[in-house]
């Protein structure tokens, strides 16, 4: 067996494991009628959505593999509608487990929390191991195809290319469809409180309000099928680039050698799989009958057993000697061993490691700055808002120290490839990391559910207990995919550097360009990519505000013409409000999520026309350094701030500083207001938008020295 | 005459404007008796702040004037003392105005909106005057006594490191100032809010709340005392580091010439103090009874009158001949000539003025930003909230597109020269520009007092007209501010990497340091840059929001021990609440102050020892970067979006959507508090933090390669 093919194993052993575990949830009852009833209308919610989402980006989807076929030949087109379609699959699949399961949660948490855990976690793990299992089996078949079968060596252009256009389509789907499910997500929420809580008094998820059916799909395709597509696609570009960069980099190794190279990703990947596999058994209430605790025991499992896991593949994989030397001229140093990249890998855990607790104290509500929030809510809205503020910038300073130090310890053991391995390992991770977050809409969803149909007060209760983990989660899963965005984006970059060398001649370049700091082109570059995050971000907010404020006015409009539903005598039109929030999430979704996919081109283009070719594309590698580096910023402010506002409300209601009703609790309601674009649509988006402005440079690069363009 | 001694003559104008307008300022009619107890109380409070900063930033600056004169010499030693003793003298001279013109433009204002006008704006235009007289006269006294009496040549290794100690001293000043007085205005102003407007329901500026006087100080010290600190700051930076980059940059020319060259911009310095002294004549009301109109009248007279005086000293200075061409190797050209240096002081005031007009769309109530914050406080605090930082992230996108056109354009026609040349047109125009400012916390009093003393209605309706203004003025000088922090910390940047070439072999260095975006340690120090930003960001808004707090207690302690304050019958220890806030601010600066003069030795060495001294340096050279590009979007944002806060709570008191005391109001009211040390605090203290870490930099080099340390 190749490690390709052990790869693609792991990869339908996954999908088993989503198959079988589907067929247990699916198995457990739905409850009653009046739940069922719920049940179908968010799943025919989300299904409308997640529909009419699919055929707008099927749309670009077309026009842009009618691109990709034209510049980069078939190959890549093949890679592209690959990527494209299973990263699609990846969030519609997800959706519609998670709208199917979070019903039979609620019924669950009528027998007792540990049931209501089992069946929303095992819910969770069924995207978790179809994102990275589908992954997993895109890379290695399309990998095993173009080596084997297709005949091509491990290092050629094509290989290379069509790696990255599958990429490219995983990309490309993720940010519309982050993008559009947060903007889904957060309008419905937003407008929902806005109107039911703040204007009309009623508690949330109360089924008079026309918008609550609106939120409760949000949740699947915002915060599941989004957020899937999202992980699918880092999973992809992760493992993809640290292939590329291997062929690109790996000098003076023969083509067998640096398939076992080129095949260790996609080995470890596929390890990782099996230990997250045994990691999701180990979910389990103790004595404690912690809920996070549960969860972590499951992370820290999944973990721990991939220490040995990595370590024996990296053995089998290399040949059986961990202290060999591969390659002669690796990024100046002098080739690397087994145990080099086995402890680059090590890094890439270290690291994850670390985000998780950094991101759990700034987010948790034991710590100070979750703390700090609730307390401040005591004298008002701006102070509460101040205080989450400082927390949402002061948030980024750990990830980052850390982040730096895992680049700087990876770069020593294996240069520029210790650092695409230590974030390969970070991704293996995926399964069990997406299967914790995707755990939060079932158990946010059953709540809903629960209050709806009016279940005793202790099922809510526990559902409710079951939610407040997922917050904490839910902000783990994005400083975990940002992190790994940062590193897999430097990744993109050293490929983009690379390939400027590669392609020297082709593109007519006398000499390289000038990367040097004190280039004012690589200046203007930096700037103009340090922008994209914030004028993403900006469109994100407004684009919330917007599509809230139509909701807004639509149930409005539903209590002043139809004054029966108030008082409980008739039903609201809840279909009229999902569709309404579908048309504005995909209106809204479009123009943000060209603009890193034009930005590059433009800079390119303008840049060269007036400073000449070299220094466009020393500007076009400046704006990528700049994306990534302030994209990490905006995008971890952001997530841990969001999330940080959440549970000091939720801290509030809990009892403390006058709890639920009080003065305090009102500022910290419009904190978590402030926090839901910032958390749910703007601040995780950016991840996709780092990459994708990446890899759009590596294929004008590639399409520019075909002489295409 | 030569050109110093010409600049000099020009200062000393600057001053005598300063003086005689002080007399006329003195001169009118300081009201009634309750006006002018309730100034003086204003004067004490500012006079006791200042005086116990002064001596905490004596204290600091002592220590590190004995490092500088153990590192580099006596001559840098006088340098920072000079920059350190001017740069608080500014401050110190602007507040001394600013506190006694505050009770005469409330008394004048009761003869008419034209009296109170002239004496606010007069009081802004002799700060104003007195920042840019008193920097031009250190920079053009210190050289002219250096290259003088000191008999040494322009390009000698004395001069240039004293010019650069003379930014240091300016620079550490003016963060602690910036900082300090931050921290007391805003504490002052939420916590005066929070518990005089929120929970006693009493108007601002009602004289019963007793944080009240601490508020009306803290506009004297942070919108007065620290601004003009920051914009002489500013000044000496940006003109200082354009003479040090053309010692280190012209090769090929004679002393003399050299001398010419360097001495051009403080010519240009000078006669922008004329076209300012010029400018503040046309401040007038016209028919429209337009302030903004007024206002502008004195700006846009200033820049048109520059142009050709420009042209003029320009003409002179390089000897009468502007296609003659300067210099051999110029930044890898062939030289250049006047007029490339003229056009490209042409692009910093093309930048100037189109900053001023992006900055007044963000802020102005006339345009859609701050309408569309206006419009989504009608749905609550959250919305109100979420538009504000959707604003505050879309106000850095042409300010930053403008920016890196002004480098281009200025980079095509003289090099790196060019973009000093324009950062230093910008700031010669720092004169009119800090009059403009300077008039808002004296407007800001002026209402202050007018409500205190019980003056008529109209008195307070005009100077509220007045102080409305006041907000669009002071973002508008905080965005040039910005603006050209990032110009001037580019020409320091250019600095260290020019400086880092002539110390090679001194430093110990085998080849130079790699500053290419692939190399890791690059990439590290981008990242640690962009870091302080926030971390620094973070700091400033905790540090209001825990002294806000602690005014918030005393306040609440007085009404509780003291009933009769609330009645009327009794006074409120207005002294004690100033002396709390004193002691908070002041404590609250040390440590982010600290910060960018600490981060990067602390990178240096740390890097240094991982990866080698290139390494070290390279890293550090990229936190430099890293830090001007992140944090011009943190301050651009920071400040555009605090001023848009505020002036969509204008906008709803104007009578727009509900108007005083609605629902809409009470949103916008948060808006406005969260907006306070976003604008106030945070945001505009980011601007010398930037330079102070580019000279710290520069100032290291120096002392390694003397081997001092």
């Amino acid at each position: 067996m190749t490690i390709a093919t052990f790869a693609m194993a792991c990869g339908i052993l996954a999908v088993l494991y989503g198959l079988l575990t589907s067929r247990q949830v699916l198995a457990s009852p739905a409850g009653n009628e009046t739940m069922r009833g719920i049940a179908a209308a968010i799943q025919e919610g989300a299904q409308a959505y997640l529909g009419r989402q699919y055929r707008t980006i099927g749309i670009v989807g077309v026009v842009v593999a009618v691109l990709v076929l034209y510049f980069l030949g078939v190959t890549s087109a093949i890679g592209f509608v690959l990527g494209a379609i299973l990263s699609g699959a990846a969030g519609y699949i997800g959706m519609n487990i998670s709208v199917r399961s979070n019903v039979r949660t609620a019924e669950a948490a009528r027998q007792s929390l540990q049931s209501g855990l089992t069946v929303a976690f095992r819910a969770g793990a069924i995207t978790g191991m179809l994102v990275a299992g589908l992954a997993l089996l895109a890379i290695a078949t399309f990998f095993w195809y173009l080596t084997g079968p297709a005949d091509l060596a491990p290092s050629d252009r094509t290989v290379i290319d069509s790696l990255v256009a599958l990429a490219f389509g995983a990309s490309l789907i993720s940010i519309f469809a982050r993008l559009g499910g947060g903007i889904f997500t957060k309008a419905a929420d937003v407008g929902a409180d806005l109107v039911g809580k703040v204007e009309a008094g009623i508690p949330e998820d109360d089924p008079r309000n026309p918008a609550v059916i609106a939120d409760n799909v949000g949740d699947n395709v915002g915060d599941c099928a989004g957020m899937a597509a999202d992980l699918f696609e880092t999973y992809v570009v992760t493992v993809g680039a640290t292939m590329v960069l291997i062929a690109l980099l790996v000098k003076g190794v023969g083509a067998a050698e640096l398939s076992q190279l080129m095949s260790l990703p996609l080995a470890v990947g596929g390890v990782c799989i099996i230990t997250s596999i045994i990691g999701t058994y180990m979910v389990r209430l103790g004595s404690s009958q912690s809920i996070m605790g549960a969860l972590y025991k499951g992370f820290w499992t999944t973990a721990i057993l991939s220490v040995p896991a990595i370590l024996a593949v990296t053995h089998v994989t290399l040949g059986g000697d961990l202290n060999a030397v591969f390659g002669a001229d690796l990024d100046g140093q002098g080739g690397y061993t087994g145990w080099a990249l086995f402890w680059s890998m090590m890094v890439g855990l270290a690291v994850t490691g670390l985000i998780v607790w950094i991101t759990e104290y700034y987010t948790g509500t034991n710590y100070r700055p979750v703390r700090s929030i609730a307390k401040a809510s005591e004298t008002g809205h701006g102070t509460n808002v101040i205080q989450g503020l400082a927390v949402s910038l002061e948030a980024t300073a750990l990830p980052t120290l850390v982040i730096c130090v895992g680049i700087i310890v990876a770069y020593q053991l294996a240069g520029l490839i210790g650092i695409a391995f230590a974030a390969t390992a970070m991704l293996a991770l995926a399964g069990m990391v997406v299967a914790l977050d995707a755990y939060g809409p079932v158990t946010d969803n059953a709540g809903g559910i629960a209050e709806m149909a009016g279940l005793e007060d202790d099922v809510r209760t526990r559902t409710d207990a079951l939610d407040a983990v997922g917050n904490t989660t839910k902000a783990v899963t994005k400083g975990y995919a940002i992190g790994s965005a940062g590193l897999a984006a430097l990744v993109l970059f050293g490929s983009y550097t690379e390939d400027l060398k590669y392609f020297n001649s082709a593109l007519g370049l006398v000499e390289p360009p000038d990367f040097n700091l004190s280039n004012p082109y690589v200046i203007v570059g930096l700037l103009l990519g340090a922008l994209l995050p914030y004028l993403f971000g900006a469109m994100g907010m407004t684009a919330v505000g917007r599509a809230g404020g139509a909701v807004v006015e639509e149930v409005r409009g539903q209590f002043r013409d139809n004054p029966g539903i108030m008082a409980g005598t008739s039903k609201p039109d809840y279909a009229r409000t999902v569709d309404l929030v579908t048309k504005a999430a995909i209106r809204e979704m479009i123009l943000p999520s060209l603009l890193p996919v034009l930005a590059p081109i433009v800079v390119y283009f303008v840049i060269g026309a007036i400073g000449g070719t070299a220094n466009g594309f020393a500007a076009l590698g400046a704006l990528l350094l700049g994306v990534i580096v302030s994209g990490l910023f905006v995008a971890l402010s952001m997530t841990s701030g969001g999330g940080a506002w959440d549970n000091a409300k939720k801290y509030i209601e809990d009892g403390h500083h006058g709890g639920k009703g009080s003065e305090a609790h009102k500022a910290a309601v419009t904190g978590d207001t402030v926090g839901d674009p910032y958390k749910d649509t703007a601040g995780p988006a950016v991840n996709p938008m780092i990459k994708i402005t990446n890899i759009v440079a590596l294929l004008l690069l590639t399409a520019l020295a075909h002489g295409a363009v």
